[in-house]
């Protein structure tokens, strides 16, 4: 099947139009043509090599919704027709203790991941949703629910499922003190997220200008981390913090404004952070945690979550003409909401 | 009141005798005649200022068992010739949350440390059990059980609770996988502990010879770190490792050791650690935490634990003649035990 797409050619250069043959669907996959994609600063990442080595050209994108077009003959759970969408994954072994825990992100084996992992079926680099046309094994594809337009939905299968999850894990409810660091694509959401199931809120920001975006978004609280009076101020405030920062930092300044018994989940960096102190841990019963977005069952339950709640990103809907420039705007921290890709726009 | 004490009189000198006067009790403090003292790294780390600026002579000793000579006013749960001990705490603010929660060694305002640590009656550094006479506010003096004798004893006020508390905050017990981290006194003991909880008990050490100990003291496999077959082979194994390493050190290689969802909890380095790297926690959602002594509640629970199971350390007595070469013999990592000072032959 004949996929247009943008790709990465290599690295640090812009994304350019590129043509595929995407291999045939297996009896267990469903394949759809994609309406919408949201745009990852893990898209960049891997584009450019941060994280280890790169297969290009590299076709990005794992926010991805669209209708079914085709199913192959063992799938029971979806028909053509279908607004379905997938996320980080699209396989994984199925056989291992997280698997079957519904972990399958971590995976003991590796799972497969929606861009720049090898694909078990063919050996070939997997390809993600900067494109026409996707396909994925029937568990791993997600219906979505009616309530949601499928521009909003896209982003959930990422920014919205690595901030859900954690949030549930770590046991977000009332009473609870709930920090964001950044309020880009993740961040914006993770506020939402927490206060809907109940928490207090403080984003901590390194851009003071986002103080209205954030209260906006239903913070309780802004902590400008260039302000040495607002960091003393919320010394020992915060029973969790969800790190949303893409990149290597410092966690001294954030390990300190955790309580005692407090966590801060790194949800961004797939990089050598610096080193800690010890005394920051042991003198708090601290935790320095990560978490990487969330199994297919979660998925479909932040998914319920979402509809129900309300919840659905800030988005700006772009083209293809403009995905180079959006990604430029991602990494220089100025942008609060998620793009997403209108594919079918994009490719007419 | 006249104490005899060995004391630092200055960073990495020997250990020499020293008289002091010790403060009056007040009306809340129980006072005792020392008869053991067990001797901890912290000691040495703090004797040598490894932790940074330390006043001298600097008395250390925070393991100390004896017998009750004195006491004040408006002390109810003590009589003059109990049996009892204090380990690392001796005050603490008594009104923060922690403090109120039973974590008296997280207390907001800061414990008081029982050697090294500003003496809020007085202002002046408090000095520990490496000495004749020891006092301290009878909420932070324990009762020790009659089944103990007191040399056995000494060590659990700190090496017992560091090790028992974090194994019961991270759930220990039938069906889980600890790995204890270094086999020297507080390791020892997390081995017994984690055993006695029901865990399957792996020791990782870097001192191949010490497998046989390790395996007498109850642990299910030893771990030789600078194995790679030993160490590929317990990859993602362990759901819990306490890491007793006294000093800076890589995680990586403990990390990998990790099963999705798993915690190493820091005890010993109250130092700058060296980096990590994000992925390592971001692909299993793990966690590097810490963790410091434990409160004065979870204590006395510790030592009916260890009364009950009949877990002591193993121990070699020494007199003061011998505690140079007993530092010595700690800092080069070949004693699987935990010294006990003597205190009364010491001092004749």
């Amino acid at each position: 099947m004949k996929t247009k797409s943008f790709a990465a050619k290599a690295p640090e250069k812009a994304l350019e139009y590129y043509e595929f043959e995407r291999r045939e669907p297996t009896e267990y996959d469903v394949e759809f043509e994609v309406q919408f994609c949201g745009v990852c600063h893990s898209d960049i990442h891997t584009a450019r090599g941060d994280w280890g080595e790169t297969e290009y050209p590299c076709v990005t994108g794992h926010e991805i919704v669209g209708q079914v077009t085709r199913i192959g003959s063992s799938v029971t759970k979806f028909k053509v027709g279908d607004r379905v969408g997938v996320g980080c994954l699209v396989n994984s072994c199925g056989k291992c203790n997280p698997c079957k825990a519904g972990l399958e992100q971590y995976c003991d084996k590796g799972a497969t991941w929606t861009y720049g992992s090898n694909d078990p079926i063919d050996g070939t680099d997997t390809k993600g949703g900067y494109s026409t046309i996707m396909d994925a094994t029937e568990k791993f594809v997600m219906n979505i629910p009616d309530s949601l337009n499928m521009a909003d939905a896209a982003p959930l299968l990422c920014a919205g499922i690595t901030m859900y999850s954690p949030l549930m894990h770590w046991k977000t409810g009332p009473g609870m003190k709930v920090g964001i660091i950044g309020l880009g694509g993740l961040g914006h959401m993770g506020v939402k997220y927490a206060k809907a199931m109940g928490a207090y809120v403080g984003v901590i920001t390194s851009s003071p200008e986002k103080a209205e975006t954030a209260k906006q978004y239903g913070a309780d609280e802004v902590i400008v981390s260039s302000s040495e009076a607002d960091m003393k101020g919320a010394i020992r405030k915060f029973d969790l913090i969800i790190d949303t920062i893409p990149s290597a930092h410092e966690l001294k300044p954030y390990l300190e404004l955790l309580n005692v018994d407090g966590s801060i989940v790194l949800v961004g960096p797939i990089n050598p952070m610096p080193g800690f102190h010890g005394g920051e841990l042991i003198g708090g019963r601290k935790s320095i945690a990560g978490s990487g977005v969330g199994g297919i069952k979660e998925t479909k339950e932040m998914l319920e979550f979402s509809a129900k709640h309300g919840i659905v990103p800030n988005i700006e809907v772009i083209t293809m003409a403009d995905i180079n420039k959006a990604w430029d705007s991602l990494v220089s921290k100025q942008f609060s909401k998620r793009y997403v890709i209108d594919i079918q726009k994009s490719f007419t």
